[in-house]
């Protein structure tokens, strides 16, 4: 639980026991200032008068800020000098300066208003003094939920470099802290899943086991963490099936459709616990009852699958080298005709980000990078067979940042 | 729960009662015609060779077709002869054959795969049929979670017309069938409410009381609607504060921090019960104990505020005008300094659409446009004061979509 007035600068949120002075795990203040200094640097490369940003997700690693997501702006503005600005609604004025550390913060009235935002924004540039060919992750607000609005290159009249590829490269390299928080998430979608897992038995429904599992284990995340900051309202964990439950786990992206669990079904789960934004991904095959021979062997090869992966993820290999890893083991097994997609994703404060564990994504694998690894076998009548866990690419290898059985015995439920 | 097998085509599926014949309200498979045939009129006259949609919320509305969206593209394109193609990744096609009625289904490998899906896209466009200029609601597949590509105008060396107007020209004039759902979502929404209501305690956690309002309504209706087909991953119901609780009330988009409810706490809700993909929007201000005065005199306020936009709602009149009605009375009596947002915006497949009830949108009212109604008052130490109602505008005025009390007593929580 939150104090009402106790808001902590970024970096020093504590937990409810202060006297333990037990300090819960978040990105620190020092942090985002390295990042936005490393942004700065290319922006004065390029010879560009400074940059803005305007996806959430981009704002949120930059400077720690949350807020809702929707049709009306929030923007975020530094100059090469340094010189800063966030541009919001007028209702999010009071909010950001109690829970932010801003040191300039510009309003518009609504969106779309009697003067259109961005026309207004544009003045913040000058202001700030962004005159003359700017660096920005797009041209423009991006359409979310009925926006319109003209690019920033039209009312500041002035060219736009994109810096979304050199943003998305920074992302992509996670700091001790970033990792810190992959972990943490692990270790809640591991709490999920042991009570889905628990809560998983013939005659339940996937929406009773799934909702009983997340509302547990948000609970007890929020009660551990104490004092959490940044938590958004779309945060908060979850455990389920979306629908890859007999043989519709063969479907790698089903829907759900709140199936009742019988004995004999195959079951291919999902589990999400963002930490302070940050996401681990955890998912397991399983099974109700005894498991058949075959889906023994299934089981087997998906775990030696994914072990070819781990033994293939190292810097200097390809993100395509590791899918080749899985891809051989398939050939070499004669699984080929269960293969349905590529072996992971980056993932991070986005639960999907580049680079891809593809045959046709080059990237050379850094340490600090972090991805799922998830080959899957599918079969329409056998149903799906996947494990995924997250990794992080290490100096001489990778470690595994999730933590959960991958045996057939493990994941067998009684009938 | 629904059965394993028992895939009915659009518009016909019934609830677990087969014998009572009981329909589950979806919209039904001659609207989802209809609805593309007046797309393709428009094609025809523009002398398109066919149109091209990439967003999952359009294809959602021209098709009934639901999917996890991500960085893989899916994309619909339909030839100005009829001739049409869902495009999805391999391990999308069982499903897609399963669940929908597409007659042609095309698949790429993967993404991003040995060859751009964008590329191979352009090939199923010259193979229905669709060359020359096209029509699309953008030019190419948006960037959602890492995905990068080439535009469509690139790939197929045609110009490309954009039809996102069209498309949200169509999509906010509901029908009786989008209305039906739109209401039954309200009903939803009231459901968790009153739970909500019910469980916010002092002593008692956000998280706490959202989860349980939450979770027991999801079961409920899932019990109620019985088999629900498209229902997404991301469905189910929820009821909470996003931390506006206290002095945060006054946010009128905070973000959750899990705070403890304490007595004199205003509270400012929000609900969400997406049916079959439409949504209500339903919000009450609340108080813990017996108001102040001074709470007392706001809460009228928001309620007057509310019915004169009521009665400015009408067709032929504008956005603007609404708005402008609300802003009329704030003004009169003296509330100018407590106003922080505009009445209110479109509602949905999305939970925010075109058009808003603001002083800058002049688009004039029409029957079937459906919208929120949530004038606000906010102030840094008394609080926030907002109820938000969903309605539907008719032929002569408009009509409530959502039922809760308005009244401050009926808002009060006992401490």
């Amino acid at each position: 639980m939150a104090s009402r007035s106790g808001l902590c600068p970024v970096g020093e949120l504590r937990s409810r026991s202060c006297c333990a002075r037990k300090v819960t795990r978040v990105i620190p203040a020092f942090e985002f200032e390295e990042r936005r200094e490393r942004l700065l640097e290319h922006v004065r490369r390029e010879k560009l008068s400074g940059y803005v940003l305007f996806r959430a997700d981009y704002i949120q690693y930059f400077t720690g800020f949350r807020f809702l997501s929707n049709e009306r702006p929030v923007i975020y503005a530094e100059s090469a000098g340094g010189e800063a600005s966030i541009f919001v609604p007028e209702f999010e004025v009071e909010r950001t300066r109690a829970e932010s550390t801003f040191e300039r913060i510009d309003a518009y009235a609504e969106y779309p208003g009697l003067e259109h935002p961005m026309r207004i924004f544009a003045r913040v540039l000058e202001d700030v003094g962004i005159e003359g060919a700017i660096g920005a992750d797009q041209d423009g607000y991006p359409g979310i939920l009925g926006y319109e609005g003209p690019p920033l290159s039209e009312v500041t009249g002035t060219s736009v470099t994109t810096l979304s590829g050199v943003v998305e490269s920074m992302m992509r390299r996670k700091s001790e802290s970033e990792l810190e928080l992959i972990r943490e998430s692990g270790r809640w979608c591991a709490h999920a899943h042991r009570l889905l897992q628990e809560y998983t038995r013939p005659g339940v429904t996937e929406a009773e086991a799934s909702l009983r599992a997340g509302s547990e284990t948000t609970l007890a995340m929020l009660s551990a963490r104490g004092e959490v900051g940044g938590l958004a309202s779309s945060d908060g964990v979850s455990a389920g099936y979306r629908g890859q439950i007999g043989t519709r786990s063969s479907w790698a992206h089903a829907v759900a459709h709140d199936i009742e669990f019988r004995a004999g079904d195959m079951l291919v789960t999902e589990t999400s616990a963002p930490v302070w934004g940050y996401n681990a991904e955890l998912e397991r095959g399983m099974v109700i009852g005894p498991p058949t021979d075959e889906q023994r062997l299934l089981f087997g090869h998906v775990v030696a699958a994914q072990q070819a992966a781990f033994t293939a993820i190292r810097p200097g290999a390809t993100c395509a080298d590791v899918d080749s890893a899985v891809m051989r083991y398939f050939e070499e097994n004669d699984l080929l005709p269960y293969w349905r997609q590529h072996t992971g994703h980056g993932i991070g404060l986005r639960n999907h980000e580049v680079p891809f564990l593809d045959l046709g994504d080059h990237t050379v694998l850094q340490s600090g990078m972090v991805f799922t690894v998830e080959p899957g076998l599918y079969d329409s009548e056998l149903g799906g067979f996947r494990h995924s866990d997250t990794v992080a690419v290490t100096e001489d290898g990778m470690q595994v940042l999730t933590d959960y059985p991958r045996d057939i015995d493990s994941l067998t439920l009684p009938v």
